[in-house]
């Protein structure tokens, strides 16, 4: 038999949906899963959005530009203007989600070996996409005793070689929740002129900032051409499922190198681009009751976690994530056992053991992702588990 | 300045888009400019299919599972079978567009630096697939005197050495509109069985088949877990917009390492697998239209290109493309003369020269690929240009 390639075998699986199996099984059992375990806001998707697909008038659905409807990359300039970004239509390519942008940016600026710095614990899916890439991704640790703040820059001096090529950063973060300061983007802005690195800059939750201000890498004056702002609708209008993103550069050089790996896939998704037009329109006020109610959630549960015995969760300042440490021996056992062996009052939660979200060998252990995409009734209800699952687990750790 | 990598330079331009600018500023002239370029058919989108997505009732745009909806991907099996394909539903993978899929292949099959056989003039995005995969494509020739059948076995197994791990064929063939024969689908798959090869089989254009029959290369008894098909919605249901595409296999350990690299970004497009869902089922009958046309298209088109002086055009079985041979010094200088310095009646036409469709340095120079993807009376008029261009373009040769 054939089998598959090296590159086939040494992909993780994604450790958001490995549990999966044991959340069916106890659903089967009639169990109540509380899923914290996974990004998916329960937030509506604004319905005028569906509304301007629904009254589309498609005759033939054609190839759209590679780079997008030159009518949702105008309105883009449009949005991207509101939030103080100052970009033009022949800077952006519209991607099949936010993930083919990150692909299409390792590509374009990296070659095979060339390395990646990214601030650890980090969002899982960047190890597919550098092994797509054949790019090594070299982690600086950020700590959850500093709520995971950006290392000290020395940290990231330490690690630069010959062959580091970018800093990648996820702002606000996913999965820590973490909100870069001014001066953090700028120490990363100094680093980036002085090794002449590429800064590569997720910002996929840039409407869910809560605490202080939030600052785009596209807002560093000093490096304009060496920025590569990933983008996605996705979270920003509960519409996980349209995949568009975006790929957005100033560098000229590097955006016609990425437009050929964009015409090789010929076009973004049509259908979607038409939603994501709409999106544009959406009243300046829409953010504010999906924002209100995360910041409601995140008050709740960073308060009844840090009320357990022996919990420690940092308070995020974006997103809708956080990443708490447990007194436990195993993240991964302690997240399947809750769904395999312990329901409380006929419930139980899914979170995502964190180690998933480390480089490092041994990092997150006792750590796990909680995605607060749930309701405040929910968020008690699964506390509730958590609790009383921390007095029974077997692999419960005092200290 | 940064620069991009290497393969970000190395990557190939678009060959059927690099002459847009020269097709925009002839129409800015005033000139109308006839099609033939590209692979956009004119045939409508199925307006229930359309309907469809404008029917659904979703409240959240949610991810779907990685490997596609299963309720579509249960009624793929249906239409699979109905082409004599069998398979079930956990052996595919919904892909965004046939390109995802394509890369998907590479990328759990073969490692850097492997090598990948494919059948010369081939479709040119296999060269940015394969780049972005590390992988070398070694091109086999398939000659226009012989129509473009597939080269003798002989000429495949020169070509095969240690790094050789997969053969791939697009069957109907875009760019040369070959219908692989049932006798060359077994030359294959004997080759594939003795030299442990998978074989990649494109199959985007299987319904559009008109001299003699379609030979799956599922239908291959002796190598069914060598084998990955890769399909697409774009030309069957003329939806090249919606970008749903599907990665295929009966090999456990292939789909499951492919399967990571789907996890990787998510999801597949919600919208248009609602779109392709709906157009399973469509009447049997509904092929018998376009098919049609694009006979009819075809038998004009080939017709009048073989009775021009000096033009010599193998009759394509199927697809809707035909590759043609021309009096002329350079294909890429005389598509963009055509544009910038040709009309008649004020008319011109785009067609996409042959060079981008090889690999071997030189090949493909006097050759011009023809989408008959025009009404007939487009396609007269086409020709007309054509034929009065060939009298006067100052790069003619003659024999």
């Amino acid at each position: 038999m054939l089998n598959p390639s090296q590159r086939g075998n040494i992909m993780p699986a994604s450790p958001i949906r490995k549990l999966v199996p044991f959340a069916e099984a106890a659903k089967k059992k009639g169990i109540k899963v509380h899923h914290l375990n996974i990004g998916q806001p329960d937030i509506e998707t604004p319905p005028s959005i569906l509304d301007a697909v629904k009254h589309s008038n498609i005759k033939i659905l054609e190839y759209s530009h590679s780079a997008g409807n030159e009518s949702y990359r105008k309105k883009l300039v449009e949005y991207y203007h509101k939030v103080g970004i100052e970009i033009t239509k022949d800077q952006i390519i519209v991607t099949a989600g936010g993930s083919e942008g990150i692909v299409f940016a390792m590509m374009s600026c990296l070659d095979q070996g060339d390395e990646i710095i990214i601030p650890e614990p980090f969002y899982a899916n960047y190890n597919g996409f550098a092994i797509m890439a054949g790019v090594k991704i070299v982690p600086v640790i950020s700590g959850i005793e500093d709520g995971f703040a950006l290392p000290p820059i020395s940290d990231f001096e330490k690690l630069i070689g010959p062959k580091t090529k970018a800093i990648l950063i996820c702002n606000p973060n996913n999965p820590t929740g973490y909100l870069y300061s001014k001066e953090e983007m700028e120490a990363l802005e100094d680093i980036c002129l002085r090794k002449n690195l590429f800064l590569f800059s997720d910002e996929a939750y840039r409407e869910f900032s809560y605490s202080g201000e939030y600052h785009s890498a596209m807002h560093l004056k000093k490096i304009p051409e060496q920025v590569v702002l990933l983008d996605t609708i996705s979270k920003r209008y509960a519409s996980c499922g349209a995949r568009i993103g975006a790929f957005i550069t100033k560098n000229k050089a590097v955006y016609d190198a990425a437009m050929k790996f964009a015409q090789a896939r010929l076009s973004p998704p049509g259908l979607a681009q038409i939603l994501a037009e709409a999106a544009v329109d959406l009243p300046n006020n829409y953010f504010d009751i999906p924002k209100a109610a995360y910041i409601s959630r995140r008050d709740l549960l960073i308060k009844r976690l840090n009320n357990i015995p022996g919990v420690f969760c940092p308070n995020p300042g974006g997103a809708f994530y956080a990443i708490a440490r447990l007194p436990i021996d195993d993240s991964d056992v302690f997240c399947q056992w809750l769904l395999e062996s312990f329901s409380f009052h006929g419930q139980t939660l899914m979170m995502a053991p964190a180690s998933g979200f480390y480089n490092t060998p041994g990092k997150g252990k006792d750590e796990v992702r909680l995605a607060y995409v749930i309701n405040n009734e929910d968020i008690n209800l699964a506390m509730d588990c958590l609790e009383e699952a921390l007095k029974v687990y077997p692999g419960r750790k005092n200290e």
